[in-house]
This record gives structure tokens, sequence and C-alpha cells, in this order.
């Protein structure tokens, strides 16, 4: 039966890359042996860390005087490296709240400085995204999360800053443009847009770092990652290869602008059902809502069996909301395809005739 | 082609664990989903990593009082969790000195408080273990490697230390019966007898943890690890998962007793070869010869392009010397059958009566 995934993450990624992916297992560039089974130092993996870091700069128009780096522990261990690579001894950060993962990478960068919350949401359970804050000049860097994958927030306009701008854009990165000039770092766990979970993506301005004065342990200073070229300890070899493979298929498909289209038309579909079907109802503010993941409520609580039946049947995957917000969450990355959504919209549809 | 696997790692595993792979990455547990793009949080997946933790806890025999966790960062982030995790507010740490992975972890450590090489076999290129060291009983801690893949050493008798004894056993373990209640915290990158380049395992005594009087950032205190089963952020699924299978195949095999057994024999047959082959001189001390990797070098020069010639027809791979000892090396983990080691053997010989 085919499945429609929509989990929240790790999540779907595009079905020919399953499929090379698959067979790399088991031979990989006719060598006659395994991805997993090869040094990181051959020839053949090389090229493939080398095209991946390559394409990430085409498709993101990543500036000269930038570095990607593809890196382990995910967005979690990034909240410690960003604090530990940018604040200043007795330095000062500026954090925007949006949830749970601002708060996280809050908490990470307390240990090395005054953190100063400058904006939160958090008095209407994350629903929205604050705006109208002044970033002040004398922090070392502002922090923000483009994209909130619990309660489906996203950032449409970032805020000018004077200081480094920093981004988590775990679970919204090359799903539509963004002018990477006005970041000094971005960073993104794989497991939305771009592969399996196990490498983290990071995108950080060259000459930002080395100006904190105090001591970085070896593994979490970018720049030992930036002087090896992601190869100073061995890589998670799978997430960056199956990573190579996702942006291979995006650039053969036109990139980002084609992507960000695809990704409008999933969205408006499932919003526009959301507030014209009398059952459901959107959690976020109308224009902060997340073209990825998308929350609503069922109004009536004694249809939810029938409901959470309906979707089931059809083939759909990883519906179920976060425990902080209830309801539903449709998580709809770059992978997914219209035909998906369609199948939602049908079954909310349904259910609306039917009660 | 058939291929012969000798690489330091990544390296070899078991072929029926890359064709379990390869078809979960299609169409995992039936679920017509992939592995990697179901949640961590599924029961799907949650019974990977128990199980994973579980084989682990009956193959090693260890004992209750101890957490086994599936990380990321690979041993080189391990250098500096075990520093961080242990060493105490002006503090002292004691290191043996084997070579290249020993001395990146006291450079790590001295970050953390003081430290002190108790023992090194520097001086003569890491060519043997040193021994008859005494262990001070005031340290925090004893660090050691159980093998070192560059050298081709492999400690037999771990010291009795009167303070917490840790050690790096990325590239033997699994291989060969321990007894895991001498140590207080085992490490090792998953890339050798386990699984794929991506997933750390840590074997670690609670009652040890939450002793430094420090802060420990979340993500590097293990207590935060213990606390979530190894999920506290999005694990590196594949690893864990390709892990388990590994792990799987080893007890269905008959286990430690009878992959120790086939390393020996396969060990045995190719240190044989080189001390009875005019041809080839062992780098390592008698002694210290490592099971794991097995370091040699061809006595004279002009042979070198027809041995290579020789052995890349009969299908070996990665048999070259790491640059810093020079000649060959051949890594034997458990999943390599003796009929590769044979075959090695077999062109060693013919190239002895050739010559």
């Amino acid at each position: 039966m085919l499945k429609h995934n929509f989990s929240a993450g790790p999540c779907i990624l595009p079905k020919e890359v399953f499929q090379e992916a698959s067979n790399s297992i088991l031979n990989f560039n006719n060598l006659n042996l395994s991805l997993i089974e090869i040094s990181h130092r051959s020839e053949d993996f090389v090229q493939v860390m080398d095209e991946a870091i390559s394409l990430t700069k085409e498709l993101l128009n990543i500036p000269e005087n930038y570095s990607v780096l593809f890196l382990q522990g995910g967005a979690s261990l990034e909240f410690l490296m960003v604090a530990i690579n940018l604040m200043k001894k007795n330095g000062k950060a500026v954090y925007l709240d949006t949830g749970t993962w601002s708060s996280k990478a809050i908490r990470e960068a307390e240990l090395f400085g005054k953190t100063v919350i400058i904006a939160s949401s958090k008095e209407k359970n994350y629903n929205y995204i604050p705006k109208k804050y002044i970033i002040p000049k004398d922090a070392n860097y502002f922090h923000c999360t483009s994209n909130n994958t619990v309660f489906g927030t996203q950032i449409k306009d970032f805020p000018k800053s004077p200081i480094s701008l920093v981004c988590d854009m775990s679970s919204d990165i090359f799903s539509r443009n963004i002018d990477i000039s006005q970041f000094d770092l971005i960073y993104a766990g794989a497991q939305k847009n771009l592969g399996p979970a196990g490498a983290t993506l990071v995108i950080v301005k060259k000459d930002i770092l080395g100006k904190t004065g105090r001591m970085i342990p070896t593994m979490l200073d970018y720049r030992t990652h930036i002087n090896k070229n992601s190869m100073f300890n061995t890589p998670p070899v799978f997430s960056v290869y199956v990573s190579m493979l996702t942006l291979r298929w995006l650039k053969k498909n036109g990139g980002i602008n084609w992507v960000q289209t695809r990704n409008h038309q999933k969205a408006n579909l499932l919003y526009k059902t959301i507030d014209s079907n009398s059952l459901f109802t959107g959690t976020v503010n109308r224009e902060d809502r997340s073209t990825m993941n998308v929350t609503f409520l069922l109004n009536e609580p004694k249809l939810e069996e029938k409901f959470n039946s309906m979707w089931e049947k059809s083939g759909i995957n990883g519906l179920k909301g976060h425990r902080s917000v209830g309801g539903y969450r449709a998580s709809m990355y770059n992978a997914m395809n219209i035909d998906s959504v369609q199948v939602l919209v049908d079954v909310m549809n349904e259910l609306e005739k039917k009660a």
C-alpha cells in the first residue's frame, strides 16, 4: 500500500534517493564494495563529501567567504557549539524564543555568558512569531529558529541585525529562497529536507571565528572542521552520501525556486481546507504559518476516532500532533508530492460531509 | 569480482548485514516505509535501539550497574567527554601513550586539568605496549587505548588500576573476551566491529558520574543520554540499526567466544606467514601484536610494484599501511573470513617463490 508520510522528522525523502541509497549498501560505484565498508579517505568517498558541499553552495547560492560543514550531533550539539565559538569571555548573546528548540539553545548558551531573551511568544503557547523587537548592538550574536516543527510557526522575514545573525534552520533549510549573506551562521540537522539522521549541516562566515578569547575543545571548534573539510575524524558516511543524493534530486528538478513553488502549493491547499472546513481550526496566526509543518485541531473531540481511522486507512502516516499542542500536525517536507496532501484534504472533506 | 576488504575502518561488515540494511532502506519491518523516514520515537525504531543496547549487554556480559549508550561524534568527541565528565576541578588524569589516538585523547583532557603521561612507546615509533608502570592513586582516572589501528599494537593484559580505568576500544571491542567490571568507562566508534560510521558506543559505570563539581553542557553529559536511553535528541538511526544487525549476526554465530577463536586463527595464519616468509618483516613486538590490524614491511622496495599488482589482482582492498608506519596493514575485523586471509597469504608466498 502506498504510504503518505507526514512524519515531522526523520521524514520523507525522494523515492529515487531511497532506491539509490539501498543499492549503494550492496555495491557502491561498481566497486563490489558497500558504501559503508570503504575508507572515508578513499577517493570514492572524498568525492561524495566534496559533491555534498558543492551542491549545498550552489543550491543556496552561498558566498565565497562562507564554509559548509557536515558534522555530527544534530542541532542539539550546535546549541553548544554556537555559544562556545561565538560568545566572547564575559560576553552576551540575544535569543528569540519561539518554542522548544529556542529554549534548548538558550540553556546551553547560559553556560558561556549572559543570555538575553529579546522577545518570546510563550504566553500564547508559541502560536505566533514575535516581531518589532530591537536587537542590541552590544551583544555577540542574535539567535533565532527559522521554523518551529512543534508549533508550526515560521519566520517569513528575518530581522536586519546589527550583530551576527545566527539561525537554526533544521526544519526548513532548502525549502525556500533565503539570502545567505544576511546570516553569519546557519545550522541544521539533516533529518528533514536533507537526509537521514546523523549529519548536521553548518554554514559559517569564516571571519567571525576565533574571536572569543576562550580555549575551545578540538571537536567543538568550527575551525577544526573547516581546516579538514569536514574530515577531521570519520564523518557519518551514509548520512552525508544520502544528503548528496537528495541535493542532486533537488538540483535536477529545478532547485530552490522549483521546490519553493511546490511547497507553497502544498501549504496553500491544506491551509485553505483547514480554513474552509467547519470541523478544523489552525493553531497558528495566519501570517506566521509554516509551509513545512501544519498544525490544526479537530473542533469536536467525538469525531477524533473516526477521523483517525479514515486517514490511517488511506495510507497516511505520522499525522498526530506533538503532545504540547495536541490535535494534528501535517509535515510536508520537500520530498512530499501534492498528491499526498490531496489525499489528506480529501479525507478531511469527506469527514465534513459525513459529520 | 569477490573483494577481500582489509580496510582499517570504516571496514568490512557481514554480507548478510549489508543485504538486510539495503532492504530496510526500501521497506522497513514491512511498514512500506524506509527505515530512514520513520520517526525515531516510533515503536519500530525504539525497539531497534532497545535491542542494540540489550545485545551489547548480553554479548559483553555487562554488569547491571553499567549503562550502554549509542551517541554521535566518534571517539574524537569521547576524548573530550571523558575528561569533562570524569576530571574533577583542579583534578588530574593519567594516560598511557600508545600512539596517535592516545595523543589526541590527552590533548583534549589538558583543557580540563592536569594530565600525566605515565608511560609511552613513542621512542620506538609505538611498536610496543609499555608495561610495568605504576598508576598513581591520586588521579581521577587512568586512560588507555586497547588497540592501535595505525601501529598494529594491542594491549593483551589490562593493568589493575586503583582508580577508574577508562579505555578507548574503538578498534577491538567485540573481538575478544574482556572482563567489563575491570573498567569504569569504555568507548568505541562503531565503524570497526560494530557498524557504519556515525555511532559511538559508550559503556559506563553509573556511579562514577556527577562527581566533578563542574557544569557540563547537556549534550556532553553522559547522564543526559542515560536518562533518555540514548534518545535525548534524534539518534543516528541507520548506524544504530546496522549495529544491531551486526550484533544479531555475532550472537547467532556463537558470540564473543566464537569470534575470538576465529580472530586468533586469522591472526596466527598471517603472522606465521610474515615470520616464515623471507620477504616480509612484522613491525610490532611479538607479544604486543594486534589480532585486528597486522602491520608489516616488504624488505626489498624494488618488489613493491609487483606485490601491489599481485594483491590488487586477487581482489584485495585496503592493504596500504598508514603513512606514519609505511609498508602494509591488513585489518581483519570480525566479519572477515579466514578465506580472505588465505588469499593474502597465498599472494605473499607466491611472491617469495617468484622473487
